[in-house]
């Protein structure tokens, strides 16, 4: 049987239209796009097009546009832009509820001399944007927020928080990975300095991430080598996995058209709607009111996250049961804890995250295989004999 | 007409094997290996697999391999990791005739407060030992060596320059990107700190590296994000060319058992042999006693190795006037005036870098079709005539 995959926050399905883009990177089209010969000058024209069907997705221009290796190294070429960028300033804020690719970035300045304030969230996930603006001052370098979180979903206002953070002239950063394909991005409309995004999060391949930085943004590439880039990142391009991200871009950009995305907003509605009903003392983390249009974070009282997975696991049912960067941790998930969900709830938690590949027929399969698996936990558990009857 | 292509130091096709092992990976195997289900669960196994292979092809234990995007990273990591773990030594040397990911990390950390020491060549492209061991100091950091130059292919004595740095308590990398498949790696028989390689110079794809760590030594994470890698390198690991890079490592270790090797090295010296006696005026840059079997760099003289190249590329020959990671620019090649090699020769060097694919048919093909392009390119020349005949 093929595996139900609601764990597209994690990774995606490689679209098979994007490995058909791919292909002829490997055996036929594998010259180095910086040779002089046009064997690799016909690979730098690829990667070029590549750029500009990016840059179209997210209405940047295509100079504004640098490929990575992934989400993570575009976040941390960002923020080491923007603190060498402001020499003299020593202040970094973020949000409590960051992927590790910033929280643990954020954590290792903290011990290099930096002060790093971290933006609490209330119980709906959503971001106390008065502490975020209390905490600006003339000291602050940088300021990186999410604009939707990876576990629950929740859409954070970069929007507004771009223009509030950089009318006091400090850098606004946010870890998008999760967005583009899901919602509209629209760089000449709001005012981001810099916006990390992840080849894999959006059914290109593993191994590609972009920044986005704006035109006139001070920088300096964290990745110093060749002349890559337009001198914004060395290393030989990953030229396949480019070319393959292009082809995902123009995918995405026509699925935010045609209703694709919409039809798959109405599937996490109906699956998260069959489990609230039919599982009694479970509810959803963060608020429902304004996130991404595939991600649910539902809590199952009183039973374990892991043991959970484990019997999805043999339905053929994959999801997470928080940040697949943060497994393999026996501690609940530090934006569930953020959050103050308690501790009962926030063990039992667990993250469906759709894809536009998803079908009602997988959804249905859930919401009736996975409440008997909940009851059957329970019933093993002692703290639900205990407390919950 | 195919391309003859002998320009593999800039990147190598991959091999048909390679992309047979990486395709599962797209569209069925697509799991991210840090989920908790079985389906990114084999995904992780795979990446142990291929860690084991790579592991295997340089004689290192499978926990001393680390996954990178690419052999810049992997110098980054290795040489910010050395500084990371000697903060109070302000010293770092190289060599003259590093590739760009060295050099240009090196002349950026020559701006950060570090003191530099670039050892120079001769004229046969050999290391000046003496100069080199003299230089070090109580303060000298790390030593970062490549194991064989990319333009000329010659190859440093990294063996017993790692034994003489490390007994100073200094920390040993070698940038060895060019070598794998092409000479035999075996890190326990040397005391390599760190050494960087990367998969498309050997048959994988664009966008992986490796940075072999010895086991005890000291290291920090460049790329600081999640757990991956054993907490070495964050970022959601590049499976499909990870898998392939480890078939591509199990085939180096079969082409260096199986002849196929000396059958290379036979074709680049009658490469070099028959463009050498056709062509009035050539000589080849860099020793030929200790060289890669894969790489020459002839030099003719009085005319632009563009020029060349671009006549050759009309031929349908694929080859190079230097690195591929610094051309675009017009400044003959630093690794060549380091060397000493006259501008007039040093304009006119072109490399020709062979791979285990080339035959003897294309080889002939250009002992025949090169000599008549360098005669015509020479009548055009006013430096010719002047100076030469």
């Amino acid at each position: 049987m093929e595996p139900i995959y609601v764990d597209n926050n994690a990774t995606t399905m490689v679209a098979p239209q994007v490995v058909e883009a791919m292909t002829p990177y490997f055996t036929e089209l594998y010259g180095n796009p910086s040779s002089m010969h046009s064997f690799g000058g016909q690979v730098g024209g690829a990667i070029e097009e590549a750029r500009a069907k990016v840059a179209r997705l997210i209405n940047a221009s295509a100079g504004e546009i640098v490929f990575t290796s992934c989400g993570t190294e575009s976040d941390s070429t960002a923020i080491r832009a923007a603190l060498a960028a402001n020499p003299d300033k020593r202040h970094i804020v973020t949000s409590r509820v960051e992927h590790p690719a910033i929280k643990n970035l954020y954590e290792q300045l903290s011990t290099q001399g930096y002060r790093t304030t971290y933006v609490p969230v209330n119980s709906a996930g959503e971001l106390d944007l008065d502490y975020l603006y209390d905490n600006l001052t003339d000291g602050t370098a940088v300021v990186s927020i999410m604009w939707a979180n990876n576990e629950t979903g929740v859409i954070f206002p970069v929007e507004e928080i771009a223009a509030e953070v950089r009318k006091r002239g400090i850098v606004f950063h946010s870890d998008s990975v999760q967005v583009p394909g899901k919602l509209t991005i629209d760089v000449q409309a709001n005012p981001f300095d810099m916006l990390s995004l992840s080849g894999h999060k959006l059914h290109a391949s593993k191994g590609v991430g972009v920044l986005y930085i704006r035109k006139g943004t001070r920088f300096s590439p964290f990745m110093v080598g060749g002349h890559q880039e337009g001198g914004r990142r060395g290393g030989t391009e990953n030229v396949a996995s480019i070319v393959g991200l292009g082809a995902a871009a123009e995918l995405a950009g026509e699925h935010l058209a045609d209703g694709s995305i919409a039809k798959m907003a109405a599937l996490r509605d109906r699956l998260e709607k069959g489990l609230l009903e039919s599982v009694p003392r479970s509810m959803v983390n963060g608020t429902v009111g304004s996130r991404l249009p595939n991600t649910t974070s539902i809590s199952f009282e009183y039973i374990e996250g892991e043991a959970i997975l484990l019997m999805m696991d043999q339905l053929g049912i994959c999801a997470s049961s928080g940040s697949a960067c943060t497994s393999g941790s026996l501690e609940p998930s530090h934006v569930l804890r953020a959050m103050g969900v308690p501790f009962t709830a926030a063990h039992g938690s667990i993250r469906f995250s759709l894809s536009t590949y998803n079908t009602q027929e997988e959804i249905d399969y859930i919401i009736e295989n996975m409440p008997p698996v909940i009851a059957r936990l329970r019933e093993m558990s002692p703290f639900w004999e205990k407390e919950a009857v």
